[in-house]
């Protein structure tokens, strides 16, 4: 990557002396950010640009070549990669637009330059983008034109899309933020994010890492590089919706992810995600202050009405304001000039006019033990106030640097003025008091995830080998018979994995049924054992509640005989299970694995019953899970609090909860053959979990990760 | 109202001569504004400002009077008002602190201050606050020095907090709008928001009116003035959480209201409620664009990503994204350079450059009959493309006037680019697409509210009289005694309001429990009958499943045998009740009763049984009722989908549960002695609604509305 970024010659294909020519943009821009290496140009016109000659064939270029840029129609472009190939360039640029993101022909032209490029060894950006940007060696891709009036600082870019790519950075230095490297990745037939991610990572120059993304092609290498990532990573994933998809595809061939997994799996991996734009700006802006310890915040505000506002915000995300100490108080009221108003925290500051006290204020307040960070609201009108309040802003911002704790200055004044502060003051500034906090709470959440990734580097847990070769052994079976795993062979598995099924064993023969059932004298449930037939219950394949010996016998030859009336086919036999003892307070849980085609083999909790009805919200995690991960999504789940205990209402067993949760994502790191498993229902009480039904659909052979 | 704002004369009290004499930032203000009317001024220590004496008492001044504007310690201002009164003035704005919001003493002056208001007639407005400004006359009370650099126009003003007031100045004419009216009420001792917003709406000059507000003392009048307003009603409401309810007091001695009551009734009375200030402004700025009719939406965006952002924004709310016809896209393609984009709805016009075919294609999509209003994307450098953008925008803000449909710009650029384009343009602008995007959401919803506002003046239902008599008898023999109505009694009130209540009566004596259960041949449930038990289930006061007539009888003796042994007092009987047959898919809500002390009767319905606990969310909303109120309600509730059937459930009997709710509803606006009144659960199969169980409380007699 860093070959990309760095070369010492760049030669930019299809520049031409004519007015509407993108090929020269190129070049212009190459000068505007004073690219310190050798530039050639190339363009089948010929002719000359800059005082240079445009060269009519790389073979006219007598210098070894570091990078190629191109911009030419989609069909020459292949051709022109292999061109650079015999020339022994190994990094290209290609910023034609005309490949998979436009249709069936251009998808064949994609395939063709990703052949090319293996062939000679080749990474490219692109295609369909408008590239890089160095800003410490001023290698400048983009065929927009532009102006280097950008800050340097430690911000890297990558972005899907050119055009939200170049509002990223006139967003970011609307916000005094400075770059270091860019990359617009269009189509990614080569390189990717995780590429250029994984240079970012290494890059002394870059910090912090700000990705715009409209699909994740490799969501589980992404979470790899993510999680150990001491660098903030932001992402604003975008493509949500159904209406998204298809600008989306033929915007950058983008296909969509789903969207609850990319949510779960980047949070997972400290990765901070946003669905929009200002709350990511606003993440990017609060991570310029010192990191907040913890969640006693202290709200300071010119304005009384300002303070109420704010102190709504920090209730909405759960701050703490801590009251002040008295010593402290009687400190801030000799500095009051009347007595009208009550000191609290939120604190009003709204009888005082002498902006030194409003700093002696808050210098007080950053040295209180009992505060972690502040809250700062001023308001102003700069016709008025606008030299005095400069001078107030600045001297907060010295302070809170001096204090290491953050102080997120929320400031309402004209647009004027505040484009003035945007531009002359080095420390970020907020519109309102309910976007500061929710940064603040986001900086908190991305710092407490990234301590516990650096102290749990990994979730996986051991599958004792019998067990690993007995489950082996059963979706073997039936994978050479081209089936699902039976009811039966499920719930065997799940057991094996380590879940807690209830008793249970098939029927087929009057002799099997007198045989097994002659022990029984609690109630038990017979479900059919047959192919294809998933929904028992639709199809009146189960019978719950059979209390006796004599009920279960009955039971069970009613079955076959309804069976066989019915004429179903592919009958394995019946299915007697224990049915687990109803203990007052149980509720039903569902505890899922699946594998998403991006991110692999995920997790996942939710209500089960009726309950899934009604409450579509589930709890989702990439496997391997930790404990602690786990006790988090059950957290996560509507009602939790009931879980604990309420009413009269015994708490559930969590740790068996939590058990099954583990030996399902278990069973999907370690068992790739398995598409998809549903345990349902899970059902939980204060003494244990019971998985009491389940389903395996396994993977066809082709199917992708 | 009017001679507050519109005073011939006025005098300024609490000026001197002093530096830091807020008295005369005041007086100030009035000439800065350009005050049309004749100011006199008066102050203890006399002497003169503004070339005008100030007076020692108002006995000086011999011309009549018709506001005075007090600004002097609380102490003081009672007696000042007397004399205003003494001397004949009748509209005062009292601006002084150290009233009810500092504490013990302070309600003390304030409750002086009413009673002599009361005494001479007089309103005034405060005390604690800024006062008013009158855009049109130049009347300007605030004691904070103000420059008059605001645009005449529509917007009128109501905020509780001086602070928030003056940042909604800044923050709308930062945004290109006008003022007509400006009121800060502070305590709002006497002249409350509703008698502002009454003004308003008479007033020509005010066509939007934007509150602020921190407490709702009368709800329901300000529901009422609301419901009839043809002028948009936009609300900050503030102090949600318990952490804004200590400086809200101490800060204009702001109760707290309850948030859900607040949302629910200010969105039934067609107000459109916000939470903070982004969407607020957001909502302002849309209002100036005309309604869209529908909701299908255009995006026309610059670039492919903004338009993959816009599309999730759509989606998030719930637009629809109509094909363009291919006429129109083929005349769209006609202007393109390059044929490398696909041409939909998001339209990307990436390969574009030529702003004036922008123009052409906006205008041929604001022709399209299918298009409803458009989102217009564009992104550019100022040092690049300023001038030719600026002319853009302003051809796409008039074609939006000529085709009377909502074009919303949303417009990225550099910072002092955006505020040029504010100062300069009178159009509004939007920071993001899902801002702009919730904005046009939130418009729809809110003309549609309009709409059925006006042809649903009011949801008033009549009771028969014989039953309103029954339930009076009822209530006044609970009331008598000074006890919540009884279990039956209880059941007999929601059976006279229209509720289906199953079978039941009460045995005291054994004869009664044979003669009563002589016909019983279907499941009972039997229920203990006694003062202040409530959770009867708690308490082992609950049998369910009483299969015969035997089992009711043994059941019976068995509970009283039970209460004996446990000595329970005020035992009244057993309740011997049918129980409602088990119909498969049928599901329990609980519809309720409260009344609100700021906003009066209210009516909610939740899920029932154990979903209550897992599921908080319940809807609510001011009684009395309309039946497609109550549809909404249904509607709102978490998994309200499986309402209609699902996976073979049959749908539920939703003109029964409807009934429920509108009798519920109507008999807590027809018996305002009713407090309380939970009805749980009511059991709703496809066959009708059971209401199985219920608890009435009443007020006390002192208790307010």
């Amino acid at each position: 990557m860093r070959e990309l970024f760095c070369p010492s010659s760049v030669v930019v294909i299809g520049v031409s002396e004519r007015r509407e020519n993108l090929g020269k943009e190129i070049a212009g821009n190459f000068l505007e950010f004073g690219f310190t290496g050798i530039l050639h140009f190339m363009g089948l016109e010929g002719g000359c640009i800059f005082g240079r000659k445009i060269h009519l064939s790389l073979d006219e270029i007598d210098e070894p070549i570091d990078l190629a840029v191109i911009l030419t129609p989609a069909k020459t472009v292949p051709g022109l990669v292999e061109e650079c190939g015999k020339k022994g360039i190994r990094r290209v640029v290609i910023e034609s637009g005309g490949f998979g993101e436009y249709g069936e022909s251009g998808l064949k032209l994609g395939e063709e330059l990703v052949n090319i490029a293996k062939q000679y060894d080749i990474r490219f950006i692109g295609p369909n983008c408008i590239g890089i940007i160095n800003f410490v060696n001023g290698l400048s891709t983009p065929f927009t034109t532009l102006k280097d009036v950008f800050r340097r600082g430690g911000v890297g870019i990558i972005a899907q899309s050119g055009g939200v790519a170049l509002s990223l950075l006139n967003m970011f230095d609307n916000e005094q933020l400075g770059f270091s490297k860019f990359a617009a990745i269009g189509n990614k037939l080569n390189i990717d994010e995780n590429d250029v991610l994984e240079y970012y990572l290494e890059d002394p120059d870059t910090s912090v890492i700000c990705l715009y993304l409209e699909s994740i092609r490799d969501g589980r290498r992404l979470t790899q590089i993510a999680r150990r990532s001491e660098k903030p990573i932001v992402v604003h994933k975008s493509n949500i919706g159904t209406k998204s998809h298809v600008i989306a595809q033929s915007h950058t061939q983008a296909l969509a992810n789903d969207d609850m997994v990319v949510e779960a799996a980047l949070s997972q991996a400290g990765v901070v995600r946003f669905r929009d734009m200002a709350g990511y700006l606003d993440f990017v802006k609060i991570l310029q202050l010192p990191s907040m310890n913890g969640r006693n915040l202290a709200i300071v505000s010119r304005s009384g009405g300002h303070a109420v506002i704010a102190a709504d915000a920090a209730h909405l995300y759960g701050f703490d304001l801590p009251p002040f100490s008295r010593d402290f108080l009687e400190e801030v009221r000799r500095h009051l000039r009347a007595d009208v108003i009550r000191l609290a925290n939120p604190l009003d500051l709204g009888d005082l006019f002498d902006f030194e006290v409003y700093v002696r204020i808050i210098e007080h307040t950053l040295q209180q033990d009992t505060v972690d960070g502040i809250l700062f609201l001023h308001t102003y009108f700069a016709a008025i106030e606008g030299e005095s309040s400069r001078h107030l802003l600045k001297a907060v911002a010295e302070l809170a640097g001096r204090y290491d704790k953050p102080v997120a200055l929320c400031v309402a004044t004209e647009s004027f003025e505040m484009s003035r502060l945007h531009k002359e003051f080095d420390f970020p500034i907020f519109m309102a008091p309910e976007r500061a906090v929710q940064a603040l709470d986001r900086s908190i959440q991305y710092h407490r995830r990234r301590a516990f990734l650096r102290d749990h580097p990994d979730g996986d847990q051991p599958l004792p080998a019998a067990q690993a070769e007995s489950i082996r052994d059963i979706l073997q079976e039936s994978t050479g018979r081209k089936r699902p795993p039976l009811l039966h062979e499920c719930l065997e598995v799940i057991r094996l994995a380590g879940l807690n099924v209830p008793d249970y064993s098939v029927v087929q023969a009057d002799y099997e049924i007198i045989q097994r059932t002659e022990g029984i004298r609690e109630p038990h449930a017979i479900k059919v054992v047959a192919d294809g037939i998933s929904h028992k219950s639709d199809t009146g394949g189960v019978v719950l509640g059979l209390n006796d010996r004599d009920a279960v016998r009955h039971g069970c030859r009613e079955m076959f005989k309804r069976l066989s009336e019915l004429e179903v086919s592919g009958v394995h036999g019946i299915l007697v299970q224990k049915m687990v003892p109803r203990v007052p307070g149980s509720l039903e849980f569902i505890v899922g694995g699946k594998r998403d085609p991006y991110f692999g083999p995920m997790v996942l909790l939710g209500h089960g019953g009726v309950f899934v009805e009604i409450l579509a919200k589930t709890s989702l995690r990439m496997a391997p899970v930790l404990p602690d991960e786990v006790e988090e999504m059950i957290e996560e789940l509507p009602g939790s609090e009931i879980f604990r205990g309420v009413r009269g209402r015994p708490p559930i067993d969590r740790e068996a909860l939590k058990k099954s949760v583990l030996n399902i994502a278990n069973l999907m790191v370690k068992f790739p053959e398995i598409d998809q498993i549903d345990v349902n229902p899970v059902i939980v009480s204060s003494r244990g979990a019971y998985a009491v039904d389940a389903r395996i659909f396994l993977r066809n052979p082709g199917d992708a990760v």
